[in-house]
């Protein structure tokens, strides 16, 4: 099964605590994509600038990534910076240059047409609602969004939580949309918003999945899957991204939808965060094999498995 | 087999989102006491002053806990009040009335010198290490600490974590015990200080247990224990000791120590805490039913269960 995926490709710069590293690969779309593409075949949606070369294609295509969907526009390509120097949870932005970002309006390629899934990036949440209207074929999509549109577009946001099946944010930001300090709470409140299933991760403590009662026939228990304790994180970038590129890509892969494959997306998720971490940018994504993810599955499944 | 409990009993004056209430028994040990007392047989050594009453006393021996090592002492016994108003997670101390607890010398009464397993509570490292010399025959001594000790005795500190056998502490305390900002690194090192386990309590995110090379003969994979996502907290006093003793009093009760043990006594230990958080001070410990531990323990497992 195949999906389609929308979101931006960056080149940034961060600093943490391990070192610095300077317009290295990154975006939204570029994590989701690397990360899905070990579980299932990944169509992208995005905006590149002149910038953007055979080198960083490559990236792409090594993992078998379809491109014809990504427009190549006059320009650079969107460059983010930024630092997690005082806590490696949260990044401080040091500068957002939108470039050929801010006029993105996602086209979908006709061969994108029979994808089955679908994951809406972090944009702004109309053109999330665009994207997932063309696109009538899908049977599932995962959406993800940020406290910047939850302030600043609520009335938008709030109609294309309506078109999404499975909504993954964090702790924050589920509490801010939700206007409620109570996580539990919050959730049950985000998923009368319209979503079936709310994805909440909480970093490196893991992330939790919640159901509207009856969602995909299943009950309403959530589900929780842990994160490892790493050692070294190198750079915190795309860890969220990842995570969506776990889950959806194997949703996708897994032909069915029921409460096993969405607990052990959920695990899945928790590994691919936990890979992209380990090293600067994408460079541990694309050295990645299924058999490590595999392993690291299981230790992730040991980590909280009574007999 | 039986486990004597050191700490504080106290009466405190709490505000939570959920409401205030004035004067109400509590107390690291009373915590402890009460969610160990659904395992194990529990001996406590606390000193109380002339305003602790049969009412009070009767909360701890309607469970069955042996108050023969508690101290009636002339004056008030301690005081805390503290507020949840902004943060669930973390208690402002509005006022400390040590009162009887500030000359509190620990004596064991003979007849507990038999006893097992040993949890000491979070008082002055030289009390913790007194009363652990004095006990030779315990098989296994559980402690608690905090950054007031962290920062105020850490010569003392050091002596009485080549004591302990499981330090149970947060992540704050983790990390500046150890000096690292990174978990599972900072783990390790708290784990060359002596202890040969180390119990990380995440708040609302459950526990970790990380283990020293060797320790307990089961290697040195770390394990997690979620902890439920829980819709209302009414006030989260002591849901650490009573995680504390959870862990412990189900360690105490299994009668051999190996890492199921250890995996089942972690979600205890969270159990008893959820159970804590959900009325003011002990009322919920002293209302509850093993029944109804050992079905949220199974809530627990399916939360995080792959098949």
């Amino acid at each position: 099964m195949s999906i389609v995926a929308v979101g931006s490709i960056a080149f940034d710069s961060v600093a943490t605590p391990a070192g610095r590293a300077e317009n290295i690969l990154g975006g939204s779309c570029t994590y989701f994509a690397l990360a899905a593409s070990f579980f299932t075949k990944v169509r992208v949606v995005a905006v590149v600038g002149e910038d953007f070369t055979g080198e960083h294609e490559a990236v792409f295509t090594k993992r078998g990534i379809d491109l014809r969907g990504v427009e190549h526009a006059k320009g650079k390509t969107f460059r983010w910076g930024g630092q997690y120097l005082d806590s490696l949870n949260e990044a401080k932005t040091d500068f957002t240059e939108l470039n050929v970002f801010e006029n993105f309006q996602p086209r979908i390629p006709p061969e994108y047409q029979n994808s089955e899934f679908l994951f809406l990036g972090n944009i702004h949440p109309a053109l999330q609602a665009s994207v997932r209207l063309e696109l009538n074929g899908v049977r599932l999509t995962g959406g993800d969004t940020m406290n910047f549109w939850i302030r600043g577009t609520p009335g938008e946001l709030l109609k294309t939580l309506k078109l999404i099946d499975v909504l993954l944010i964090n702790d924050t930001e589920t509490k801010m949309l939700a206007g409620d300090p109570n996580l539990p709470r919050a959730a049950q409140k985000v998923l009368a918003l319209g979503p079936r299933a709310l994805v909440i991760k909480h970093g490196e403590y893991g992330a939790t999945i919640f159901f509207r009662e009856g969602a995909f026939g299943i009950g309403r228990h959530p589900f929780r899957a842990p994160a490892l304790p790493i050692d070294e994180v190198t750079d915190p970038t795309g860890a969220g991204d990842s995570f969506a590129g776990g889950f959806m890509g194997y949703i996708a892969s897994a032909g069915v939808l029921n409460r096993e494959v969405l607990k052990r997306a959920l695990f899945y998720g928790g590994v691919m965060g936990s890979f992209a971490v380990e090293r600067f940018g994408t460079e541990r994504l694309q050295s990645l094999t299924r058999e490590e993810i595999d392993a690291r599955f299981q230790v992730f499944r040991e980590l909280t498995h009574l007999e």
